[in-house]
């Protein structure tokens, strides 16, 4: 079968992760579409210089002279909720849907279920009969364990550890090399702290962090 | 050389981790043997819900129909003491041996040594010369140190780290994502909490916890 | 093309790591070269006691009987700023380079670079565009974010998370299983102790631990 050519919207935080997802697995991305003008951050390489050092060719181009093309498959290349307008604007304009980019070299145990458009990087161990809903993005090294649910435009960061059974609601963001332990449930919204260890539930739109986590603040 | 096919002991937490790792080398799993009425979780499939999920099909029979057959290993589908008299009825009773189970998609170091009824989920690292002794549980994404010492029926938690030379006693319990420093003795019957950073030696039968990690309990 | 003959310097903590991962590339370790009496630890094997228990033979040999051979490949087996003399007097000495060493159980993602001397131990991910500097040591399961910088000398414990553009100095410790958030700058010569989480900067030559990390000790 021939391989599929990506296109991403977005400038992209996760370009060189979404972008290596893409070419492990043997396929190819062909496109950035953009929707609005790059944050420039000094020092660090624009989304132009960062397609300059690929191997392969990827054309930028605005959103407004986008046009679905054959055998192209679609990434968003940014987190959480300000994901579903974009989203639902991509639909309602285009009809597109969104195919789930797991990265070659992750392991995805048996049933585990991804829901469109989520995004899964290098090292991750995916266990039995979990389920990842829609537009989740889970960084490098990520651990989740069997029979977790994972809510949609959740962000789970590098090395984050889930233990079974963990219930992690929608738009929630985990911390890099956080843990939750069996059987917890994480409210919509929440923000877990890098290195944070989930021992009790967590309540919607709060954030918190430490060892055990304890709550820090409320969220809006 | 044919596959094998896989007998398990028991209603199992590890039951999709188990299967996962027999079907992932190739093998099957066949029969799963209940000695005892399944612990039922509202919310959550029971064994057989779980059984009619799989790809294949595996028989679930109660003890007293067991009998062994040819070509077969056998698994022990639960952890720590509750093991050993287990173990010892059926070897006592059929003259069991229990194979070490050990994930395809883990990596085994040079020297690694496994004793009988060792189990290894996937996404483990196993140190240089590391020994592992009889019907340890190893969780997704473990790293065990090179040299280290794991003593029978322990539990190490899904995605803690070892490092070399660490001793860790029998039926010891290591949380989720902690840490034990190089050269540190865990002593048996010890409980190390998720996300504790052990940084001196834990005496036997003692819950600790933390960052770094302190005794929080003496058990029994 | 033929396997390389690699010959490592120094009686080593890593000797398991380096034997192992240069085999697994399918290359063979075939000397140590040693420059002063190893240190005995009671109760461990030592050095040549390691190196009976190998499947291949490796010779021992005091480094003023070494000359350097065709074919070969060289590495340093101990870690931080005491590899910057021996480095410099075996390239005035012999004319030598040091290859990087990379585990081929290790995810290496697009536009990483190695400089000369490093050593990546398994299950290790290197994440896009990260630039490891010369004769930095990678323990298992260390995962680099994107656009990471690591300084030269500098040692990763196992399960060590460094976030995306992370940058860490020269001759730094990063401890086991600790958590270096986005965008921070770690000084040169700092220790950061096992478990800790950086969520601030941490100054030049000092030691730091805990959740979130904070400075216990001026080094120096």
């Amino acid at each position: 079968m021939a391989f599929k050519n990506w296109v991403m919207f977005g400038h992209s935080h996760f370009f060189g992760d979404i972008y290596d997802t893409i070419t492990n697995s043997g396929d190819r991305l062909s496109k950035v579409v953009v929707n609005m003008p790059e944050k420039i951050t000094p020092g660090r390489p624009t989304l132009e210089e960062r397609i300059k050092r690929l191997p392969y060719r990827v054309d930028i181009l605005p959103i407004d002279q986008f046009q679905p093309g054959q055998n192209e498959s679609y990434v968003i290349g940014f987190s959480r909720k300000q994901i579903q307008p974009v989203v639902d604007d991509l639909k309602a304009r285009f009809n597109l849907s969104f195919h789930p980019l797991i990265h070659g070299q992750s392991i995805v145990q048996c049933g585990a279920l991804f829901s469109e458009g989520v995004i899964v990087d290098a090292g991750v161990v995916l266990g039995p009969w979990c389920r990842i809903q829609k537009h989740v993005i889970i960084s490098r090294g990520v651990i989740v364990g069997h029979d977790c649910g994972v809510g949609g435009y959740s962000f789970l960061g590098a090395g984050a550890v889930l233990c079974g059974h963990a219930r992690i609601g929608v738009d929630v963001f985990v911390g890099a090399n956080a843990t939750v332990i069996p059987d917890m449930s994480v409210g919509d919204g929440a923000f877990i702290a890098a290195g944070a260890v989930v021992t009790r539930d967590v309540p919607s739109n709060t954030m918190v962090a430490g060892v055990p986590a304890e709550v820090k603040k409320q969220l809006n």
